[in-house]
């Protein structure tokens, strides 16, 4: 939902688009096939797809056999610290293959759908991450060493609430149907079905109901209407 | 040959080492050979290979198809600026991949074999991208924002010659034979041989002249005499 947004303000603001998908090892593989079918719907010049296991480096709930967190409420995702679903490096390790094809496309600008709630969590999604990122690229690329050739991070989202994110999607004209968030989806006759309950899901679903929006993805389980009351079985 | 002398002195400063090698789509795998052979020899506790095909990504002679430059001299590779062997941001990938592995294991110390020849033509070589690195790393991983925890990137040969780095590697007892520098070597009866004129081959060469060694590698043809003049056929 965070890359769509990003790619649809890239989009906005003029730019071609090469979107970038790596295959990080990530359980929840269908949010390629969801990456694929954004690129095509928000008229990107190219999507590639990088196979990159970092499994084997990285310990994560993301990316090995750990238990995705369930059913955790607002107070107790904004208490937690550094998520268990963190993984080591992951936003450096993005940037820098990112880097390494702006260089060669010739871009200089690099969008990253990084936001507010992510930032209450995890370090690699802070502004200061993303100047160093800055600072890092002039230096570490050939393309770097040209006069007023700097690299810029875009991350349009960051100061931005799910809430926000979900009705600047409107404004932009992203279709948030075609995004996937879950950590822990189940496949039903071949469709992917989100949780409902991993604090990807929560943290979504809790924009569209401040929104005042249906989210238009499919979920495993009935949920609870937006007004937060009980379902009568 | 650098990375193997990178590693000698984090043995030598007391470090267990974690080693690392990517596939990164080089032409020459069998610097992945050399990888594991030196990594053994110098009692690393362990070698991980991970498999990256930045190919996609970043155009390079060392990845693509473009032509590896040979029979260069020193004052043509002096000053052919940015090498047309430099991969776009390849440090930077390299440095997020050991910062994920290092943040897994609980390290804060990573070692990289770049060096004083490298530096007059790889931006990524620099001191001044290394010291932007450890800012990124501190602001980038969850262990980076624990007090008294800051990652350092050491390396120990950024300062030295290839003549130097022959000497080092004789006091610390880096058998340079199990090395491999050559980009774009030969495969003759299973044995991999140097073809003696590419610009890495070229630098190698010169630091053993220089620091009166015999390169104990094998190379694909006969070289001149270490006294520069021409054999009698």
């Amino acid at each position: 939902m965070d890359s769509a947004v990003a790619l649809g303000e890239a989009r906005a603001a003029g730019f071609a688009a090469y979107a970038l998908t790596v295959r990080y090892g990530q359980r929840h593989a269908c949010e390629l096939e969801a990456a694929r079918r954004v690129a095509r719907a928000l008229g990107a010049v190219e999507q590639r797809e990088l196979a990159l296991d970092l499994g084997p480096l990285a310990e994560s709930a993301l990316t090995g056999s750990g238990e995705v967190p369930k059913g955790r409420d607002e107070s107790e995702l904004a208490a937690q610290g550094v998520p268990a679903t963190y993984v080591p490096a992951r936003n450096t390790v993005l940037l820098a293959l990112a880097l390494a094809w702006a260089e060669t496309l010739g871009a200089r600008d690099l969008y990253l759908g990084v936001n507010a709630v992510d930032y209450s969590g995890y370090p690699d999604c802070r502004p200061e991450f993303l100047r160093a990122f800055e600072d890092l690229a002039a230096l570490a690329t050939a393309a770097g060493t040209e006069r007023g050739a700097r690299f810029r991070v875009h991350a349009p989202l960051v100061a931005l609430t799910k809430k926000e994110i979900v009705l600047r999607a409107e404004s932009l004209g992203v279709d948030l149907g075609l995004t996937h968030s879950c950590y822990d989806p189940l496949e039903r006759a071949g469709r992917w079905l989100a949780c409902g309950s991993c604090d990807a899901c929560s943290l979504r679903l809790k924009g569209f109901r401040e929104a005042g929006r249906v989210d238009p993805v499919a979920y495993a389980r009935a949920l609870e209407p937006a007004s937060g009351s009980r379902r009568v079985p």
